[in-house]
């Protein structure tokens, strides 16, 4: 089977790793648009070859995107209209809706998976790629009744091949757990490494000083912006709610700080501790009570 | 030398197996006023044995308060009052103005120094404890003037035996930088972790589907509210004032995200890139023009 990777950043290059791990592709083919990652991709052997676009998506049996969701709703329409009638193509973009809707009435629908593994790091181009990254982690299918059995099928050695454990969901219903999840997180991140940064005018401070925590609550600020614009322009009603509801949790925690209101503090910070429970995953007998608790 | 830890928690536990690992104390005898952790900590071999408050602080050469900045601003007057002459206290507070005022007038100020060794994580209790916390990190020393030469001298000790660099703040400098560059960390990240919870109902959801950043950035939202309730009320001031900052860049990009405007998103995103070579500790010619560049 002829495999190609389009786009050999951190996604597309870990992905290409362990595909070749798994020894499903006889050629494993990469497409970039940056030719400096491309020649990278090479010398470090996460593909054979690189490819043009158009020979790529016309001569493959699969094709992966890991581009930038804007680019994935752009280009996958003029994939399903060139590629072979047995190919089969995924994305792994970060937001579901606009890339569903862009082929969803498109003849060769049943063609495309739409997938999303969630993993990631906060570095980018292919020396970021990692063998095993998404390894245990959860992937998120939808619309899975449009694609065939076939496509499916193919689908399934890749999600195999990075050991995620595939769900499904509805792109609007990925999409708005996303916004919270992992959209979320990324904006608290990207505005207060800004923030610091825009009062802490002496940079020497902020690397000296960033021993207790900053440094981890804002990792996710290093993210490529190529990534992370689109998404966030793609998941703007989602997000933009996510991120009132946090803007508004913010804004009563300066009330009880302003109004030195010990007690409200206290419970605010006592509460939220319960994320630990949940992380760990351990499960009480009423989590939603203990959670409301007031 | 008898050296008596107050608090035995993530500190003061860290602080207490560097002492014994340094050698400096002939005795070393923990209090605290939780029996569990008491307990804990001398099972651990963090201490020799426990000590009544009253006898520990009125016969140990020097005194180590790792406690809740609001209790240590209780409890510093009344050790300066008993504590032998030659004996020293320094307090390991993350903040620093009020510990340092509710102090300024007390005859025996100079047996006090006001420290903070920016360390930690996000796990509480002398369980939490571990050797080598603080090597290599800052440890800010406030007032130092006020300080006598043999308590700085004493203190000293301790700071080569936690492996710390350490630097000279006034108390209000102190509050101001950590409130940017700790406290609003720890807030956006508690923050954050209410907002998810909240919406969330579903905490499956979360534990799924927290692969993607969410983890780490909701990390400090594990810790202690004991120890951080007190933290953000002492520094109320400083810490309102860059919680409005943040929220305002919220704010700001909130209003970008909904005029979809691209390009400021992406700008945003570029912007706040600069923390990595930041954390990173690179240095370019001119650091100040980069971060503000439009």
């Amino acid at each position: 089977m002829k495999v190609a990777v389009v786009g050999l950043g951190l996604i597309g290059g870990s992905i290409a790793v362990d595909l070749r791990k798994a020894g499903i592709a006889s050629q494993l083919v990469g497409v970039d648009l940056n030719s400096l990652h491309a020649n990278k991709a090479v010398e470090l052997g996460l593909v054979d070859r690189i490819e043009p676009e158009d020979k790529a998506l016309s001569t493959s049996d699969m094709v992966i995107l890991a581009i930038p969701v804007g680019a994935i709703c752009a280009l996958l329409p003029s994939i399903l209209d060139v590629m072979n009638r047995h190919a089969v193509v995924i994305d792994m973009g970060s937001t579901k809706s606009q890339i569903c809707k862009a082929v969803s009435a498109h003849p060769n629908r049943s063609h495309f998976v739409a997938a999303h593994p969630l993993a990631g790091t906060e570095n980018s181009g292919p020396e970021a790629a990692l063998a095993g990254l998404f390894r245990d982690k959860v992937n998120i299918v939808c619309e899975r009744e449009k694609s065939s059995e076939q496509a499916l099928h193919k689908a399934t050695l890749v999600f195999q091949a990075l050991g995620v454990k595939t769900i499904y969901m509805e792109p609007e219903e990925h999409d708005r757990h996303v916004a919270y999840v992992s959209h979320l997180s990324h904006v608290s991140s990207f505005l207060l490494g800004q923030t610091v940064m825009d009062i802490e005018k002496d940079e020497k401070n902020i690397f000296e000083l960033a021993s207790t925590g900053f440094a981890s609550t804002v990792r996710l600020a290093k993210s490529s912006p190529d990534t992370w614009a689109p998404i966030f322009e793609q998941n703007s009603e989602y997000l933009g709610q996510a991120l009132m509801e946090y803007i508004m949790h913010l804004q009563k925690f300066h009330y009880h700080l302003m109004k030195h209101d010990s007690k409200e503090i206290h419970r605010t910070l006592a509460r939220a501790n319960e994320i630990r429970r949940v992380l760990e995953g351990i499960e009480l007998k009423n989590p939603v009570k203990v959670l409301r608790q007031d």
